[in-house]
């Protein structure tokens, strides 16, 4: 009557591992994503980069503002089948940072509506909290909604604690390459996790970077956008408004991961 | 300083119409619907048909649950550029009837995830409680999500309170030329609300038929079903539990719904 | 194999009537309300009060705002035992009207978050959309809420759609009397269905009044209090914004609900 | 041009630190907690507890289910006036376990409803989900709830994914000295994060204790209790169904936290 390791890839660790919040990776996902870019301040963008990362050279204020409506599953793909554990949403904000001469994309702001996904975020460097996301979706039959091509109009829209905090509009213009350049190359994000003791210092201090792999995109499609931030007592997104707009994306996305590389790790 | 009479469809009514819960009709919808039909006794669905209804002749124990994944607008459109007003979901559960001689379609339940399909589902006599649904989509890149082909496999959930009601699959073995012959007529629906006096009177009792127009089908898959019923203590889903399986649809549908014909109506 | 009358208070109607909505009244509720009083532009308020009602000829432009911690159940008392049937939360607007010769109160606004409440409401005339409200709650240990004394400071709002409607303060200065003048009247709602048709007409338009019976208070506070509405593109709040604040008022309340009278029923 | 360090107890970490998902310590709590013991199967609490723990040597198979619903803000107070912010239930399974010779309290399992509990409890340690937690509340007026007397009853559940996890009653029989033993020790929780490798190994694996401090207790009640625990493809609470029932507890609870210890710290 003496218990083994647990087994579990995150909490709760069990016997089984079964009631592990998060399942192993590899993850899949497919989804469908709107990508919004501007500029702001390069001031607002820097101060989200803490040494040794420094801002990108180039369009050090670009900002990219992405909605994600995403199917994703373990690969047991059980998930799939029961989709209030494979379905979610979120918004979340990308600037682009240098890191050891590179330059990297780096979620600094994003909600999602699922705990699987606000835990799995946290693994992966995301600042994940909790929100309401909205995303027009594009139709193929009947009035109500927007057909992917040029005229087709898009809303989208951020909420948390009851308080809206971003909105955007996205009309297709035309097909497109690429779907913007802000989120595009490997993330660089900081994991880190307040010791304990709550004495200031971290027990984890880690930069890791990570991206995908088996990657397929769909066709592209680009046009004009707006987006406006909010005030709220608990965010700083007004921090980030927008002072020119660069232009919007839509496309659908299926990607997998199975794991990043630690960069920096700081001891205890 | 004296009111005149209030806009607005809905409650709240208002000087200028704006408050209403539940715009002005027409109103436009275009969604993927999952329909699932089996056979369960014939004593279940007769006990939800008061007279002058009476069962269907043919096939008297078959019911259709449907789970829809909609975005809806009303005429001015401006919902569909902020989401969180267009889209819903819901399941419903369908039987068939016979009044004065010809077969009607019959929600007998409903569960819905929004507050103004809720009240819009109200005026057309849908009995709508809220739920949460959950509906498999299906995808067109990576590997979170089944294609529109054969082999495809779809699952689908309704819960309300905290209690799993209905747990359904579904996997395309098809291309199909219809989705189903339960929910394939116009609908027969009471509209009732009891007198404030709570005497148990109605202050509203009527028969209403409604269709929708403009309907736009895209290509219909077929493919084997299984589904099953949950108790609950609010719920009755465990009397029309399946007996035999019929088989599953999924088709994307657009539609338009500008008001239906009361057909009876008690007075007072 | 023929069906009988359905049973039900509200839909759906079935054979047994366990599945309706709301169950028959009597209905019972304790719960914890906070009110708070203020003056608006007289207009404002008249414009949401139809012929033949009139303004209250004192104090026309006093609005209440109330929010309210409610538990309820039906006659079998069973729902206090599954709580996620007993509990919600609301927020009301209350302004004050004449009708033939006697002043009422009337609710011209109100949210509340779970659907049997929002149902039960119709019934009862209250116009009730979804929505999200929170309203500190009093504390006898500890250091997280206030005390029920001079100096208990307690906050409230209201959201809907993701968008923050109302804020409000409340800082207890001393014991009450009473609990405010513009929500202490019996109610006057109209209770209208529009018509299946669609043609602008109502099915059902009725004037009511009723009132709760065997209520018990428990001790009033009242207090400083700030409100402040914010603007949607589907309320109207803005349009009753505080010109002069009253005050506001906290006290727990018992009460019992068993039907109302129907004043006015225009004939279809 | 440069960023400096980045402020904030949690992510996401800002110039300001006014992002943060959690404040820094100290943290208040003010509730209300149900507190349900029983005896399970020993081994299954056993193969909840890794080496170097080991079960308690005297009842090794209690188990206590707690339902909390809490209010809570850090030294700011500022959340108590925006309650969205400071309100939130839980409901979580702890067990007893052996660590260098002392006997601790362990949480297992644990739902809780707010995103900023969540993760503040992630950094104590608990294991926990979003879940929908319903706990009947205590009322001094009406109809509408127990009394805190003999014959109070009162229910108690957890939902988690649409899905009934755990069902109670307690109704009281009278004053209590304490609250139950089960949950009455300092908590022992291992903290862990996988590698973002996901390799298998964790980047963070430590094993810390904490306590309450300021803790101020309201009058206790003890009564008879009934649970059940109910299946779910991604919960294992079914290997700890209740045996034999212990008793039930209820007392208001006002604690505040500031840190804990770091007993183990596995280097990576």
């Amino acid at each position: 009557m003496s218990g083994s390791e647990l087994e579990g890839f995150t909490f709760p660790r069990s016997a089984t591992g079964r009631s592990g919040l998060v399942p192993a990776p590899p993850w899949h996902y497919s989804g469908d994503l709107l990508t919004i870019e501007y500029r702001t301040d390069p001031e607002a963008v820097a101060e989200l980069l803490p040494p040794p990362l420094s801002p990108s050279a180039e369009d050090p204020g670009a900002v990219a503002v992405v909605w994600a409506d995403w199917q994703s599953c373990s690969d047991t793909f059980e998930e799939l089948a029961d989709p209030v554990r494979a379905q979610y949403k979120e918004c979340f904000v990308v600037v682009r940072c240098r890191y050891r001469g590179t330059t990297y994309s780096r979620c600094v702001y994003i909600w999602v509506d699922k705990d699987f996904a606000l835990v799995r975020g946290h693994v992966q460097g995301y600042p994940k909290k909790l929100g309401d996301i909205w995303l027009t979706r594009p139709v193929t039959v009947g009035r109500a909604g927007p057909r992917l091509e040029p005229g087709g109009r898009f809303g989208a829209t951020c909420a948390a604690g009851g308080r809206r905090l971003i909105e955007a509009t996205f009309k297709i213009s035309g097909p497109s390459e690429g779907a913007g350049f802000v989120n595009a190359l490997p993330m660089l994000h900081h994991r880190f996790f307040p010791a304990i003791e709550a004495d200031g210092s971290d027990s984890l201090h880690e930069i890791v970077t990570m991206r995908g792999y088996d990657t397929e995109l769909g066709p592209a499609f680009r046009g004009e956008a707006t987006l406006q931030v909010f005030d709220s007592p608990t965010e700083e997104l007004t921090r980030l408004a927008p002072q020119e707009m660069i232009g919007g994306y839509w496309r659908s996305v299926g990607t997998s991961w199975n794991g990043g590389e630690t960069l920096e790790a700081t001891p205890r």
